[in-house]
């Protein structure tokens, strides 16, 4: 390994990173809070000095290429640095003593997942809480994608990074350069982080409110500024905005790029669109129907809250406006069943995506069809391109993957006195990146009561989760560390 | 299709089926239960008249080579109409009035599921509880497979029909006639059938009563003639042979038949024997600390209820010797997560299977080397041989679907008003065909509360799950259909 050369862009990363920080020191300095504004100035400072410091002590050190190897350590290790940078500002402000706590709820925020370990989160200061959903900005579309973007040191090797971080085993380049691609993919994210702060905005929500639940909503994060989550406002055409950019938010952004420079074309082929818009749309209407009449009396109501939900859970956002443990219960179940499905390929969503459903079923129905016809030739097609064994195999293989740690961190919440339905869905709200589960970690409560072992491990799932499995579990192999 | 020869091989499995049904008869008479007498007489001439005419008038149809298709077709309308058939004396009799719950036992007990919704098994006449129980014993080793072994007729076509009933996706030839193989297997079963019984009378179990946990315990089936199931007895001595069997009917019947014709050698090469035998020890173990101390004052209580759960959760079997929901909530964790494992291939034992877990996670750690070397070339072993991709793809098909069905019959079972964990764990119970799970379907309890159509749906998901998916699931393929 390149430790020199990975040591420096760390350093960077971390530069990065820590700008960031000036925003919520803004905020601190506009509402007066002057312990978090000191805080947060103190975090800025050493980190920046730190970091600059090894950055200028490095500069000699030349770009060389990376490896896959290098990237899959260097993301990872990002990750890891971050939440650690992160959540000083909540240790040392004391909004969040506890080291485990801090560390969990800003893990949860970067890999935007959004479960909290925060039981009244209006009590703590304005500031923290926009470091908190910063967070989900910044990990929603990804810091090292945004360093590609804007560093020409990682030009070369760029790739093998955004590999590592970006969802989805492969990205489209939409542009020649990936620099410029992984620029494009921001532009088109913070676009859409202002068209949406506007349209709430202009619904009569404040600046802070509105850029809190945007950053939770374009991230598919799920924090929000407000105890009852986006169900506060009560409002409709709130819910209609959340709801529409939560969607947009699932659906991968060179996509949107397609879409914005003209080529629609693209769109109506594209399996994995047609198959999450099917998904969210089916889901939507057996819920609304579920609700009807029992829960809410109109269509309309009952429509409102259901798209909402099924897309808070289908694309792994985890804002609420009802408590769904209330709901029927084959409204429920579709939610479960939800949690297991997740957002696009190269969207902000998390799980195990939709695109990856839908190969592994069309490679089931092959199976079946070779066994009809042993001879015969059926190949998988997803937006009518055939998709390689190498791609099939590493699916299947994530998807097991994806299983065996589901049901490891279920037994690890279990373990500590948990019932068996509160652990299986923490474990898959939290790997998953989703937020809230059923039972114990229900959208009426939180993450809080757990033992600081559990929410360790938990952050672990979340990064896991975050960096889709194989980044941060490749690191586990004896092979990893072998010369 | 080869319609005429596909029915006259069914009415000879039906004929088949229907002589097993002597056997209760004779207990009938036995034990003067008249009513039952009758019962099974009448539904005994009615079947063998009936598919004995049928027989005879077909009895010109030449002896084609039966395709894959056909083997598929052929197996699971047998197992539907075995199932019908065998459900005649439940209702006739009075013993169980409900069809839907006649029907839900039957193929439980075939499918060596042993989930039921009999509330009080004692107050049955013995001959029913002894047809009840036999159904395990003709569905752990299959009736196609027997029929392979005794009927000249199947020698043609034969490897098909075990392909589609055998568990496991190939079948280990460990003689070069197919026919033969079969034989020996079954005689395997049957012998341990007789060892079984003897050990359990020697220890002063009745005749009866050893029979019927013999028949529960070699066909990893689960249904007892006691309420308690085994922890009737508190008996060591009868938790242990319970213990030992099921532990030998979890594993490849070839294997035993190599061991027992002095070939060891390939036993200690057996990827598949090793693992499973590492699981049930390291889970023994572990649920036996567990237990100590709070549940079990001594280790070797503790031991011995930890290995008898383990074994009959590992191996679906679904014995219950305590009421593990009544355990430290580490202990059902390791339980729940047995539940996702199974039996050998080529065992009686059902789920997912050890052979599979091993596969995939050797496959998912391979994948994890290509992105280290993406030029490497990582051969997928067990036994020492190398696996072909194409029965990887088999396989993680095989798993996507698994999921997929515990998934959808979990949603089944929920709509009808179970809590999630009760709804999740009975898919789990009957698509693995363990019989008892967590919640409202535990080991203290049953399934009878269940509505009808959630009844119908689990016995699909007991045949389905038996079958191993593909041989049932297949058919549902519009192209299964089509010339």
């Amino acid at each position: 390994m390149n430790v020199l050369l990975v040591v420096k862009i760390l350093a960077f990363l971390m530069l990065l990173y820590s700008l960031f920080m000036l925003l919520p020191t803004g905020v601190a300095a506009y509402y007066r809070e002057y312990a978090a504004l000191k805080t947060f100035v103190g975090t800025v400072l050493a980190v920046v000095s730190g970091a600059g410091l090894l950055y200028v002590l490095l500069r000699r050190v030349k770009s060389a290429s990376l490896t896959m190897r290098d990237g899959f350590f260097l993301v990872t290790v990002t990750w890891l640095l971050a939440s650690v940078v992160g959540a000083v500002p909540f240790v040392v402000s004391g909004a969040i003593p506890s080291p485990a706590d801090a560390f969990f709820e800003t893990i949860s925020g970067l890999s935007t997942t959004g479960a909290s370990i925060l039981t009244d989160v209006e009590a703590l200061p304005k500031s923290i809480l926009f470091w908190r959903s910063l967070n989900h900005w910044i990990g929603g579309m990804g810091i090292v994608v945004l360093a590609v973007a804007i560093l020409p040191l990682l030009g070369i090797g760029g790739m093998q990074l955004i590999q590592a971080e970006a969802p989805g085993p492969t990205v489209d380049k939409i542009t020649p350069r990936i620099a410029e691609t992984a620029k494009r993919l921001w532009l088109i994210y913070a676009g859409f982080s202002v068209v949406q702060t506007a349209l709430l905005m202009a619904g009569g929500m404040g600046w802070f409110d509105s850029l809190i639940h945007t950053f939770g909503t374009l991230a598919t994060g799920g924090f929000s500024s407000k105890n009852l989550s986006a169900g506060h406002y009560n409002s409709a055409y709130f819910d209609g905005v959340i709801t529409l950019f939560m969607v947009l938010a699932g659906i991968n952004f060179t996509l949107h790029y397609r879409l914005l420079t003209g080529r629609m074309g693209s769109l109506w082929r594209n399996t994995e669109l047609k198959a999450y818009l099917a998904i969210f749309a089916a889901s939507t209407l057996f819920i609304a129907f579920g609700l009807l009449g029992n829960t809410y009396a109109t269509f309309g109501e009952s429509f409102r809250y259901a798209s909402f939900q099924a897309a808070s859970i289908l694309t792994t956002t985890g804002f609420a406006t009802a408590d769904y443990e209330k709901w029927p219960l084959a409204c429920q179940v579709t939610l479960f069943l939800l949690m297991f499905v997740g957002g696009s390929f190269g969207s902000t969503g998390g799980g195990i995506k939709v695109f990856r459903i839908v190969a592994l079923l069309k490679q089931a129905i092959n199976e079946m069809r070779y066994l009809l016809h042993p001879r015969g030739v059926f190949t998988l097609r997803m937006n009518g391109e055939p998709v390689g064994k190498a791609l099939v195999f590493s699916i299947s293989g994530f998807f097991f993957l994806y299983v065996i740690m589901l049901l490891i961190t279920s037994a690890v919440v279990a373990s500590s006195g948990q019932d068996l339905l509160t652990s299986f869905t923490a474990a898959l709200a939290t790997l998953g990146n989703i937020g809230p589960g059923f039972g114990a970690v229900g959208p009426a409560d939180n993450f809080a009561s757990l033992p600081d072992y559990v929410k360790w491990f938990l952050s672990f799932a979340m990064l896991v989760g975050r960096l889709e499995l194989y980044t941060v579990l490749v690191l586990f192999l004896p092979a990893f560390w072998r010369n």
